[in-house]
């Protein structure tokens, strides 16, 4: 791209939304383009348009000069490439400035929302309406997209787990600029815009979600009405080999619809992680940190292998019928299941000592990781699972946590597995071993997307101020898709640096590019971006100056 | 189209597939051409391939010679058009002899099948198997397909109730003869084809549903495992007055999750029309059966102006739970609650004045409804309801029903509205004015496809063999679109009358041509079906001779 080109571009888009909106000072680009791990991508500019209209016209100008855009919701896509586009040269069209709540119906329990809203901001609002509605909350950071979240397909801790199968009516901007409404919204003045998934006709909802074939600028959501009772489970397994019987036992729930929200299965070192930063004191400095260590941190903690949590909800009946349900059938693993509420909660903090002798559970060891899971159960957005982006640091999280800044060292794999034991197993054993032989610890979350769904999100955590370490990880990572690739175990979602590792089957490659070439016929969006066609932009970036 | 240019392509068919499957003479054309309201559309020859490859090489010689085809997987889309195209001049693809159970899992609750597989087909399988599983079943014939009922995104009386947000793994062959597979199956060897719904990257299954892009040739449906207990709810309400309430309690029940399944009311006419033909010696053989008349058949036989059903699964606690909330609401109502379980059914049909003297409930007059809808809700298909196609017939409905051939007159019509109570009772008095000015009784059901969204299917039902009503079912149906479309309320599902009746903004209307023309480019796949620009076809087709 010549820098007159880009230079009449800029300048277009100066015109269009407003000078101090588009910024190109260096040290603004150099943020932007800072991921949790190393990414050589360039950004020749920041936009930050503020309506919809100045999101078209950012269109229509890209398309008049050619200059790639990638647009991000709040950018906190942290462990699979932060704010960074997976092509180079594309301008940043950031919509954090689209942040109004559109509409909402406290009867038919939905929230209609622009891309800037966070988690943060839908729960402050709930909470002042006094509405008897939850969101479903992720464990990413509290100032997250929920629209950002849920066109990754993200996932939640309540029965609405699974995002992008509770959201409908999207607005989309096409790469030419062109805005379409989808679902029922397509038609004028249709009543069910807000309840109606699939509208009439084809529904092309899903063409926007893992895509680079529009911006979605409006979506909503539904919430769910607060239970007249909830509760949590938290089963911790002793060994590792009791994974596959936990699996199995836990899809039979699932299926059953005993337990109705994505179930969370956390091994030793994810649940370390949360708990406290690397015990460099007690491994002389050295890392990895080995099985036999970890066995003594989950005795002296108190959990186990694997931790299994979920909500219970309903009637204090129904939650009560859960309870025995799980009892029962738990009574059959080896391992220790305990049940909390909010209110047992509230009173196991404030009265510890009696709490552990009448339960035997040593609540205080782990409350700090508890709590905000709890929180997430209900809906409530937390920061503390980003604490562990800091795991290797040498310094403590700091109050205002940004892993990008702060040189947190984190890539995330997320191959998913069907929900049968010894399929489960396998694929925890080859990341676990992969992670391990370079030298990392095998973070493992185990997410019950649906009854039939596990998705297992593999953490590399380092620190990237130790010299080699960005190369480590790099190639712990790919080796981390080729073997699970290998294998079958092909990730729910995908990171930048793995946007073209996916070998998929050239008739749908084909077809993906004829529907990329009909919506996008410039290639102007998001090039690369689930798409390894476009992953590489043909012309480099001009130098910095 | 030219004589000589369908005679080659039709030379080529059936070298491709086997004379005996390529069929023209006028008696099979002319069955095809009929549906169970008057259509104009003319259809070439009927195809039946045997096998995926055989339905690629029916589209590429498709496409050599510019002649339409029009695929159908049971044919049994009654009321919407049944085997009748949108569009003039297509052949007719009958996928029914590709009827293969590809693949089943009891563990994981799923069931791969191709289109000819039907719903009677499925139950037998999963009795033979001695499988603990349970199918969703539509009220629609046992022989319809399964796949062919999904993709229209019909629904049923389960917790699975909505199809289309059920399945998975869809293998198409585009227009052009390609195959792809969709989701998690598109990625090679992967482990999770039929338990993933969205796969990695854009998730596209939404394109083939109720659209002309693709023609599905396999799909896994999720299956549920059989509760350990299960029962019934009806009420019915006494007056026509008391449907807002009780929409608005049953939305209530639903986002809380104590109702958990597709729950459906149907209306006095509705009921009526289960149970008996039109009463033609009541009338002195004057339609339409008025109000009045009505009322007393209510009393006679026992059902409300409304009647509401559902069923109730899980544990036993969980029943008796629901059981007692649905008590203590509907105590609130003006109405009568009723429970019923297979096993009470039973005795009931055994000794049924006792069972009248114990519950005050007549079941004799109508078990005949009942018995069938329990069925559905446990997933068992029945034809029952195809009964009421022979409504207004002089004859009584026959052992093997084909409301085709029998010349029913059935044409529906499917507006959604959003759950409020008043939403749905002004549709429900609009449509139900409009019939009755027409000259037809209103037969209406209300369905809750998800606890946000209530389809109202309104059928028009006559008799084609009396002069006139073919036209005048037709102007009843047009005024029905032109009314609900004014008002917000527009179709789940389209019958092919009205695939060109419903205007659509001219952005999602040229965004649906770019995707059909980046497929689809000589336009030859099901031209008009939910695509207003493809229903007419420019050359009209020759003359039969």
């Amino acid at each position: 791209m010549s820098s007159a080109k880009l230079d009449s571009c800029l300048n277009e888009w100066r015109s269009a939304i407003g000078d101090t909106f588009v910024r190109t000072e260096p040290a603004i680009l150099e943020r932007a383009e800072t991921a949790t791990y190393k990414t050589a991508q360039r950004i020749p500019a920041v936009l930050s348009p503020a309506t919809r209209s100045e999101v078209q016209q950012c269109l229509h100008i890209a398309n008049k000069y050619g200059v790639p855009v990638y647009p991000i919701s709040s950018g906190k896509n942290w462990g699979y490439g932060s704010r960074v586009p997976p092509g180079d040269g594309s301008a940043l069209i950031d919509l954090g400035r689209l942040d109004k709540i559109v509409e909402f119906s406290e009867e038919l329990g939905y929230v209609t929302v622009e891309p800037g809203v966070t988690q943060k901001q839908l729960y402050s609002f709930l909470r002042q309406k006094g509405s008897r509605l939850w969101m479903d909350a992720t464990g990413s950071s509290p100032q997250c997209s929920l629209i950002g979240n849920t066109m990754e397909r993200g996932f939640g801790h309540t029965p609405m787990g699974d995002h992008f199968a509770h959201v409908c009516g999207l607005e989309v901007v096409l790469p030419d600029g062109t805005v379409v409404e989808t679902g029922a919204a397509r038609l004028p003045g249709s009543l069910t815009a807000s309840v109606n998934r699939w509208g009439v006709g084809p529904s092309i909802d899903g063409l926007f979600s893992q895509s680079n074939l529009g911006i979605v600028t409006r979506m909503t959501i539904w919430l769910m009405p607060e239970p007249d009772a909830f509760e949590a489970f938290f089963f911790r397994c002793p060994d590792h080999a009791s994974l596959p019987e936990l699996i199995d036992v836990i899809r039979d729930l699932r299926l059953r619809e005993i337990l109705r929200s994505s179930i969370h299965i956390g091994n030793d070192y994810k649940v370390l992680a949360g708990l406290q930063p690397y015990p460099w004191n007690k491994t002389d400095g050295k890392t990895p940190l080995g099985p036999e260590l970890m066995a003594k941190f989950r005795s002296k903690l108190g959990f186990g292998s694997w931790n299994a949590s979920g909500g219970l909800y309903g009637t204090k009946a129904q939650v009560n019928e859960a309870k025995g349900i799980l009892r029962k059938t738990f009574a059959k693993q080896s391992g220790t299941l305990k049940f909390l509420s909010p209110k047992t909660l509230r009173l196991a903090k404030k009265f510890a000592h009696p709490f552990r002798m009448l339960t035997g559970w040593d609540l205080n060891k782990t409350v700090e990781l508890v709590e905000p899971v709890l929180g997430l159960m209900q809906g409530v957005p937390t920061e503390q699972p980003l604490k562990s982006a800091y795991w290797r640091k040498r310094f403590e999280a700091p109050a205002e946590m940004d892993p990008d800044r702060d040189r947190c060292g984190l890539l995330w794999y997320a191959p998913v597995a069907p929900a049968l034991g010894h399929s489960v197993e396998a694929l925890t054993d080859l990341t676990s071993n992969i992670l391990l032989r370079f030298g990392f610890e095998p973070m493992i979350s185990l997410t019950f997307l649906t009854a039939r769904l596990i998705s297992c999100v593999v953490s590399i955590s380092y620190d990237r101020d130790v010299p080699g370490e960005d190369e480590t990880a790099a190639a712990c990572h790919d080796e981390l898709v080729r073997a699970c690739s290998e294998r079958g175990y092909y990730p729910y979602r995908l990171g930048i640096k793995s946007m073209n590792q996916i070998t998929e089957r050239e008739e749908y490659a084909d077809l993906l590019g004829r529907l990329k070439t009909a919506l996008d016929p410039q290639g102007i969006l998001a090039p690369g971006r689930y798409d390894p066609r476009g992953s590489a932009v043909s012309d480099p970036i001009l130098e910095r100056s």
